[in-house]
């Protein structure tokens, strides 16, 4: 009953997102797209827009095609994981790319049409924009939850009804099954975002060098070659870029929580009177779905409480956008709890006033921390707080002390986030297990409340994903303008809406990083259930071909137990009891009746069966402590990853811009006309540039997220994994936030004096602050962002492999 | 007799470099120091040091103070570590800060003489430099082994003979007491390195921001009022500074690597047949100490190749340089091998070629990691390599341009030290337990060839930190003869002095991570070994207060035996089987006849014997593994801590700095005769305040390193203490490696342009790669050596406060 309930809500929900992303974009779309000359300039940049997805499309299905083959040889021929996972793959990828694709094209119509509606007013301006970025958030939730929901439906009843009751799948199998599905999302945004900040910026770097410096054009002038391909940029890479990344943690969260919640039960030591084991994993697994549908019908809600008066100013309508996100999580609150109320099993010692289970706190606590994250963010970067302020004073004395300070602000502005998801992790923790941190049995119930906790954060992306979007549509509208020589007034409206973005876009990113750490820390803790499905495998493909019935050793530490067709698996726990010689298999002796626990014969070790196996068994039976060297060499690869990712993504910045500088020059140099507007300048050619040296420099950083994972796994075991993500993840996100965060300071340091302060524009202290900006782009746009998905990526290629890992790693094998 | 053989051979060797660091010494200061005017500045250079280094000493001496009285309390009267600490706390701070002040009593006293000899030749000026850098290699490693073996001496000797028979302390004992006798040594090196780091780029940017930007004056001009100052820059930070760091690396490597040894055998499993369990741990723990002797005694020997023939050009020079250290390097490794062959017992399965012990591999593999960083730094950073010319020429695009460059360089370099580290830790680990990766038996062993390893690379240190300390020597004497007004010819010749030091100091930047890095390592590794030394305390407190014989529950998962005078301690291990309610303590059955392990009644759990107990043991204990929260936690405040702590000193640098532009400013305004040569500038002014404003700005980032590990271990125990440790470790080397190339890179950059490159002095290259070299001032002087401090202090105060954390902790109380 559970199940049909949640998923006929979620999938009520998601298709609800659907349509009043539809619904929006007619309502878009019908509207004014302004005269001639900005519907042929909008044009342009849809024009090139489309030719960098489809470009991108063809790369990603080159790419999805061979990963698809080697899934599907992995999983089906080797039988590693289940065999629905190249089909799963491909479809995530799918819907990813196509929530992309649907926001670009509304992002790239609306931009002609908001700055047109400006022409009118500031608010008409505004709305346009607003709801035109709404499209791209539910477009995201809305696709998203409805794969999580089909594959679901698909695993839990198709798979039964048409492959009959013996092909039926268990919920931990289900769960696996589906976690591992996240990766077609991950290798989209991987694309999008690496390839998309690498495109923005190379255009950005290229048309300010030389149309800005050079030859003083205006930002946006219509004889700069690359400006087109700049405002392509905006949209390539702060549209589909970030919504392809928070479509993968939006996913990630959602299958890291349901394969938590089922783990949660696994043992059934925590299932309560009046319930099974299986209804208490189902509900569990439920439960992240019921808070995503629930989540996606409040963001509506609070979309249409942006909904103002005509004549507000631009102060109050930042306010009734705060209304609108400040009510969704509101409503989403009080949703948690009446979820949690109804859905949850009470466990003992976890039911809050004697009725609440701790879980819906642990939600609490996701929304919060994603919250905070943003308005610390803010705090770090706007020019209206103490930090920004004083890089901008740090100008005066030149481009070397605003370049230090700029630095020494981002990184120290990481202990605040840090401290909120250490915070946010250990209260979700504790607030799920009832503050039993000593009891090994709620252990893994404290790690769903991890993964439900990024649930939460991420549920009302709906929403918060709009005032993203509408940022980079805010620009473009400006761009529009500027290039269309409409009326100053016009171009002061648009930057008044870019500035208005700029706060949300501020918000938006140290969310965006926020919910891939809890993202990254779900999946890191899911991985276990990985390992957990791997030894499954490799004891059923044993029990396939062993001998006959009772027990057999598949290695010195792995033992099975057959009995006609009913296979149990048993981790042998061998350390401290004598030699880890061969094993016997003889003299076994079981602790209690449902087999769970026994001991070899002769103190030869402790036996435990894979499915009550609880993570401090996993890490023992891989001695994954962080004194063990494996362990710790994955933990200094894993902090190293991150370095090397973001230099590699700056790297190529640097040479995609010159090769965008060459090619600004001689356009400037074969026709001098364009700078008098006597010439028309080649807008396509920097497009086509851009495009091709984005594709081209994102294969060594996406190269190195997706092989290291394989290559520590094989060489140093799930002890090598597990340092590796939590390396990266630490590592990465303090290196995230401080380039993020250095470079919207720099970025927002120079806006400052351009506003007139320290001297204004022109001055020495504008020239220092424009070398912080430019040295801040990369690290805001393209590097500090990608770290996101390097995270990401990384867990959930580890878990993917980590059938391969558990069965073939050089530390499986018995050679290292 | 082992003892007295190895304690010999280090007194003796440790007098030995004491001996010859005196007689180095004085045969530079019978050296001619030059004219009047020379030894005048010389003079007052010489007490711009001393003046900071009393200010030092005074902060050093209140900080000491109150520490040890802090530390008093809590080993005298809580009894949570030996009584000796305080003052080994004391004695430790002492030989370290006296090796700082004779380092630098030579180093300010050879300057002149080397611009006086440099007068003559350029060999003569080498000779002195060297040479007078040698005095503080040999001082900081004679004091520094003659410190370990003083106390090993008083332990194992003194104590039983004045204190009875039963005072004697056990090898175990002894030996965790050792380890955290290192954090004298660690408190004086964050005075050294973080104040010493902070007073020189304060005075440096100062000096050039005034000096050279505004008033166009040279480097180390007279008339420039920082000047001094910026001269007693050089020693403070780079002499005394680098000493005091790798004062500290040697001693901890030294104490960890014992302590481990002791560790190897603590279970008496590996012991071979003709050794007890005594000897075994003896001659495992004397085997640093042998090492460190034998690397003292071929120190001097490479220092005396050094000397070469009076006519050699500088290029043969810096081979007969790197001859000397090639040389020291191969004697110690035939050393190793045959130290390691005389005197480690054969551990089956370990023996190379049926005759070697495998450790000696282990010690080797750290000298050829010491050496692998130096070499790869002189890459990442000389401009002789593609790296540094790549930056270089990135500044013909401006400013922007070359810090993207600069920044993306560092990091990039990253990946080369974190290979050579954990390939020399896996390996430092495989030879010394014969590759046997399963057996947890030989788990210890491994970590033991961990620690050695570090004894290894830093066995050299004699003539290392030599060609290190020659560095600021040479530069030091270019600013003497400037100033001085000597013929132009000898400033160019302190110039190519100056140049090959540069050299040699990136090599010598790059072994002191590298050595920070293993250091802590091996005290991450000894770690465990202070929480043991905690719980026997701790069973030992309780047994004093408890009701009688037989066995008692100090808490629900520790549980003790008494008989007598006799204690026996155990941990409960008691995950996986049931509930941890209270413990049972009857019923309990042991396994084996030395009462090593048991097993509670009612499938209770397990007992383990604490001096027996494996690190995988302590691991269960805690749950110490990365998917703990508490872990995570503590990983991520590591990480987090390295970020901060770097974004704090560079922000010191620039309040110092501030200050002192304000001081140059005013002397130039109240005194225009200064420009002139008319008036004489007050060069102790900007002392005073450099020297006030290091001691000042280092409390905040000391009492992180200080406070964190604390405020950890309290609040998330020994799990969160262990992913601190690793967090900072991992992080912090990758940030460090990062800072301190990409800060080495930038300055050799606008050393190739200065050079006549790219445009050569004065273009708008020249321009952007000074903006460049001014932010890796901070990065490569403070901010990056200073990391080192911090991931050996939060160890080393990891390791004294373990005992506290054991019976004290949140966790611990069972709060948490």
């Amino acid at each position: 009953m559970l199940p049909i309930v949640v998923v006929s809500l979620s999938v009520g929900a998601a298709l609800a997102a659907l349509f009043w992303a539809r619904r929006f974009f007619t309502e878009m779309m019908v509207a004014d797209e302004g005269n001639e000359l900005m519907r042929e300039i909008a044009a342009s940049v849809r024009k090139g827009a489309n030719a960098y997805l489809r470009q991108q499309f063809k790369w990603v299905a080159i790419v999805f095609a061979v990963v698809s083959l080697l899934l599907a040889y992995m999983s089906i021929y080797l039988g590693l994981a289940t065999a629905f996972l190249p089909l799963a793959f491909l479809s995530g990828g799918f819907f990813s790319g196509l929530a992309g694709w649907l926001g670009m094209k509304t992002a790239t119509g609306a931009s002609a049409r908001t700055a047109a509606a400006a022409q009118h007013s500031l608010n008409a301006g505004l709305l346009i924009a607003f709801r035109s970025g709404a499209v791209m958030g539910l477009t995201v939730v809305g696709l998203g939850l409805l794969f999580v929901t089909g594959w679901f439906a698909i695993l839990y009843w198709l798979v039964p009804l048409f492959g009959g009751a013996e092909s039926a799948m268990s919920l931990p199998q289900i769960s696996i099954a589906m976690l591992s599905f996240g990766m077609g999302a991950s290798a989209q945004a991987l694309f999008a975002r690496v390839g998309g900040g690498i495109y923005t910026k190379a255009a950005d770097v290229g048309a300010d060098l030389v149309g800005k410096v050079e030859h003083s054009l205006k930002e946006d002038s219509p004889y700069n070659p690359a400006t087109i391909a700049d405002n392509v940029g905006d949209n390539v890479g702060d549209v589909a870029g970030m919504g392809a990344d928070l479509y993968e943690s939006y996913c990630g969260a959602i299958l890291a929580a349901a394969a938590l919640g089922v783990a949660a039960f696994g043992s059934g030591a925590l299932v309560p009177e009046g319930w099974t084991q299986v209804s208490a994993q189902l509900a569990a697994m439920m439960l992240p779905l019921a808070i995503a549908a629930a989540g996606i019908l409040l963001s509506i809600v609070g979309i249409y409480a942006v909904r103002t008066r005509e004549d507000l100013s631009q102060k109050s309508l930042l306010a009734a956008l705060a209304r609108g996100i400040n009510l969704s999580t509101g409503l989403v609150v009080i949703a948690a709890v009446v979820l949690a109320f109804l859905m949850m099993p009470r466990v003992e010692g976890t039911v809050l006033f004697g009725v609440l289970p701790g879980v819906a706190l642990s939600i609490i606590m996701g929304l919060v921390a994603g919250w905070s994250i943003g308005k610390w963010t803010e705090y770090a970067t706007s020019d209206e707080y103490r930090p920004t302020r004083h890089i901008a004073d740090q100008a005066r004395t030149g481009a070397a002390t605003i370049i230090i300070s700029g630095i020494a602000s981002g990184m120290i502005s990481t202990w605040v986030p840090v401290v909120i998801i250490c915070t946010a992790m250990l209260a979700a923790f504790g607030f799920a297990n009832g503050g039993q941190f000593h009891d090994l049995q709620y252990f893994s119930l404290g790690l769903y409340g991890v993964g439900i906790a990024a649930v939460g954060m991420l549920s009302t992306l709906g929403i918060t994903l709009a005032t993203d979007a509408y940022g980079p549509i805010a620009d473009n509208a400006g761009g529009n303008a500027e290039m269309a020589c409409l009326d100053p007034i016009v171009r002061q409206r648009t930057d008044a809406l870019d500035s208005l973005g700029n706060t949300t876009a501020a918000t938006g990113k140290g969310f965006a990083i926020g919910s891939a750490a809890l993202t990254a820390l779900a999946l890191l803790a899911a991985y276990f259930e990985g390992v957990r499905d791997g030894f499954d495998r490799w004891g059923n493909s044993f029990a396939a071909t062993a001998a006959g019935d009772g027990f057999h050793a598949v290695t010195n530490d792995f033992v099975i137990h057959r009995e006609g067709t009913r296979v149990e698996k048993y981790l042998a726990l061998r350390g401290g009891y004598g030699s880890a010689g061969p094993i016997e298999t003889t003299g076994i002796e079981f602790l209690d009746p449902e087999r769970q626990r026994g001991r070899l014969a002769n103190y030869g070790g402790e036996l435990v069966a894979i499915p009550s196996a609880t993570i401090r068994d996993f890490a023992t039976y891989y001695d994954a402590t962080l004194m063990n060297p494996r362990v710790l060499v994955g933990c200094f690869l894993g902090a190293m990853s991150t370095f090397i990712f973001c230099a590699m993504t700056m790297k190529s910045v640097g040479r995609a811009a010159q090769g965008m500088v060459i090619e600004v020059r001689r356009q400037f140099l074969e026709k001098p006309g364009i700078l008098t507007g006597e010439d028309k300048p080649d807008y396509e050619r920097p497009i086509e540039l851009s495009t091709r040296a984005a594709q081209i420099e994102m294969i060594l950083p996406s190269a190195l997220g997706l092989l290291l994972p394989i290559v520590v796994g094989m060489l140093l075991g799930v002890g090598g994994v597990v340092g590796l993500l939590a390396g990266s993840l630490t590592s990465g996100f303090c290196l995230a936030v401080f380039m993020s965060n250095s470079g919207g300071a720099w970025d927002n340091a120079k806006k400052y004096i351009e506003a007139g302060n320290l001297g204004g524009k022109g001055s020495e202290s504008h020239k220092a602050a424009v070398v912080g900006d430019t040295v801040g782009d990369p690290f805001k746009d393209t590097s500090g962002p990608s770290l996101n998905i390097l995270i990401k990526l990384m867990s959930i290629v580890s878990v993917v492999i980590a059938g391969l890992v558990v069965r073939h790693s050089l530390v499986a094998l018995g050679w290292f």
